[in-house]
């Protein structure tokens, strides 16, 4: 029997959920006819994408190791008796999850974007209020262009995966994954308007055009941000699937805030020391659309990528949480960050999701003397495991399995070098260790958000680490929210284009 | 110094053809605008496409012969004294081909589908007859799909050459390829007729409508079919490359046909027997359009997906041409095999592209015995090379390196295997061993069409044998327009739907 065994599935739970997906896909034939008749049917194949990631990744687990896409657990300590054959992970598995993820994207155009559904349901009575029984029809072009760049960035994790491309090397890769969506979004004359916040505007004015070259950079950009930046916060079983999966989440809950509930609701903004009530909701209103169709539209755009994203993630986290039985490769990491991106883009969010990436944007900013070249890059960036306690500590910036006496910098390091780390030190962000002949910084632990956590709450074991960096997530969407409907009135007016 | 080194590039040559495509990509914002500017931009893009491909093919070679995505050249013999690393042939390299069409196919995004162009160029006169300045707008959907088929089929065949599915499991794969295809087919609420040959009109009809499912299925099939016969027709330096580049030369051929050429033209069908006059040409007219702009479309849009193929079938046959640098793996198969599929469907001429098959069709109704289990499949269908001559001989239906006597049959075949292989016998198509004692069929040759060349023709070495393949596919080429132009006017009137 071998040790890492796949995790054993509750079968009969699962599998009365397939009536329960099939009701949800077929729901827009029956009468009657709901407002958003296809949200129904991407519930229902969210459903089937939970049922097919969370069979389908322990199954195919061996295929890949086979493929000799395997690596082993860096952070475990297995009995010496074991032989090593047995201890290996298979890798790069979120190739089935991106597999799964896509297909139910494309297996649902013709609920979205068809619409005899109406016809052959033979609706007596239309449902009142703001209906989206079909998107327009150009919006095809815009969702087939993103799935292009979800596929694009599920190959170009999977090459590196394959040929295992050093990562600083990799950090501009996502751009090529994000060139259909700017050719699309040229093809379409995009809107390239971008609302100034308040604060600015005696500078730029309340719109700022970023025409023709500006906007792509900056969609670009953003699409390279978000896939690396998950990327980067990896290294700890679960970690990056978890970060997915809460984003995610916020977004959803974000989307279901411009969606036409047949309920209204007010918030008492009041408490907060705002001036305005917030008030919202009804199948006219759509909550903070504020009757506009086009906003419902791009807000439902984003939940049907995020509905099965949410499954996969679920699915795929299922098998990847402490101790994992499967890595989620770079592949992963490539297609929820593109994901985000694409949502982010086209349904015109993208300051609000950033605010959902805060972890990700703290982690990126503390990389920065790493990835940049002042400190530094061992080839993993994960925290020490000491075997003898279990605990995770943190990770001093010399290659990896070195003793903690190596010198990070073999010679006296810049006045620059010198600066930033003992600023960072000042800051409690790492912790550094000085020749106490010459006074000379020699080392520095590795600049993540995973070391950040052990410096600051102690040496604790990978479970824990874990479950710290969800709250962190959590805590920065909850601040995220706060920030984007109590404060943005600060710095933006009702005009959200 | 390696062996297999990379073969020589006449950079000189190919660096000068960096000028005459950057001329042609911005050929349409010249004055006077042609009457297709986009096509001149996809010219220029499959330039580019071919330099990239002729360049990055052996540049990144040796990254995949790292990644143990390599292999031996079964047909060639090396003396004993070289190291076996350096005999390993780099595998798969059609990925490389794969990613640098599918990218200049996205690049080309804003050329056939924006029109400020004309506006920019500050045109004085409009070009007389058919203009087809862009594309309608819901071709782009169309033609996203295409690329999304094209892309799901590259994942595919890098998948099996990662995985290393057998053949005979792999023959389904490509139907997942078909689907975005066929979704957004669906949503387009596309065109399911198809017209009926005239001697079948008295029981089906003029015009057929495959209405859903059928249509569908026939849809799926074709790609299924076209992907598949292509990879199955493999094994020899050049042979799969090799056949696409024809295939796609015909198709340009047959699409060049249909463009609104300034001139005329008349072929004389009445020298083959024929009561009309072929009349067409013009800017008007457009060759075999009769005036239909819809046929232009159509046709250019095929072209537009041919052009940058036949750029990197090229660049590719270069390095995999007889004695083979590199291999090209099951990705360029499928990929081929999808661009013929997407363009005979999006562009309406799947009856004119079967023609265009001919050689597949003959090599997959040869293999039908072994595809379906009536006789012995090895895992290799090569013809078999022996060393002293350098020649191919027809290889027999046993397991490979197996000697001549082996037996493919164990037991005495049944019935049905022993008429299908003694009619196979009697067509000259296979050649058979009887057991002289029993008179039961021991043996038989693999039913490819390789073999049945050298059935034929006699043994020749492994160049000869893939320039009679370029022969047999080029004499089919010229075969199928004479049925297509001349002899379809007995089986078709005008009506082309």
């Amino acid at each position: 029997m071998p040790v890492l065994r796949p995790r054993p599935l509750p079968s009969s739970v699962l599998l009365s959920l397939v009536p329960v997906a099939s009701w949800f896909i077929f729901r827009p034939l029956l009468d009657p006819l709901p407002s958003i008749p296809a949200l129904y049917s991407s519930i229902g194949f969210s459903i089937f994408a939970f049922l097919a990631t969370i069979y389908l990744v322990p199954a195919l687990g061996p295929t890949f190791v086979k493929a000799r896409l395997r690596g082993k657990d860096l952070l475990k300590y297995y009995d010496k008796s074991i032989p090593e054959e047995e201890l290996f992970v298979p890798e790069s598995l979120g190739l089935v999850a991106a597999s799964v993820y896509i297909l139910s994207l494309i297996l649902f155009i013709p609920f979205a974007f068809t619409m005899p559904i109406r016809e052959q349901a033979n609706v007596k009575t239309a449902p009142e209020g703001i209906t989206v029984s079909e998107f327009p029809h150009y919006q095809l072009s815009v969702y087939l262009s993103s799935l292009l760049s979800l596929l694009v960035a599920t190959i170009l994790g999977f090459l590196d995966d394959v040929f295992d491309i050093r990562w600083r090397h990799k950090l501009p890769i996502p751009i090529i994954a994000s060139i259909p969506l700017l050719m699309v979004y040229y093809a379409e004359q995009g809107n390239t308007n971008v609302v100034v916040p308040i604060p600015l505007r005696f500078i730029l004015g309340k719109l700022i055009n970023l025409a023709g070259p500006l906007y792509y950079v900056y969609m670009s950009l953003l699409s390279t941000f978000s896939t690396n930046s998950i990327n980067i916060l990896a290294g700890i079983n679960g970690s990056e699937v978890s970060q997915a999966l809460i984003i995610a989440l916020s977004v959803i809950l974000n989307d279901l805030l411009y969606l036409p509930w047949p309920i209204g609701f007010r918030i008492p903004l009041h408490l907060l020391g705002n001036t305005t009530e917030l008030d919202f909701g009804g199948v006219w209103n759509a909550g903070m659309s504020f009757g506009s169709r086009e906003l419902v539209e791009r807000h439902l755009f984003s939940l049907y990528f995020m509905l099965p994203l949410v499954a996969v993630c679920t699915g795929f986290l299922y098998h990847n949480w402490y101790p994992a039985r499967v890595f989620p490769g770079d592949t992963l990491c490539y297609v929820t960050g593109m994901a985000f991106a694409v949502v982010g883009i086209q349904a015109h969010f993208s300051k609000t999701l950033l605010l959902f990436f805060m972890p990700q944007i703290f982690n990126f900013l503390l990389s920065c003397p790493q990835l940049f070249g002042l400190v530094p890059c061992p080839r993993h960036r994960v925290p020490r495991f000491d075997k003898d306690t279990n605990l995770l500590y943190p990770s001093l910036a010399v290659p990896l399995n070195s003793d903690s006496t190596t010198k990070a910098f073999a010679k006296t390091p810049s006045k620059m070098t010198t600066v930033v780390v003992r600023l960072f030190s000042a800051l409690k962000l790492t912790e550094t260790t000085v020749d106490p002949a010459t006074g000379a910084v020699v080392n520095t632990t590795n600049l993540t958000i995973l070391n950040f956590f052990l410096l600051r709450f102690g040496p604790m074991n990978e479970k824990r680490l874990v479950k710290v960096l969800i709250s962190a997530q959590l805590a920065g969407s909850v601040l995220a929210f706060f920030i984007r409907y109590a404060l943005a009135w600060l710095v933006y007016d009702g005009d959200r284009r």
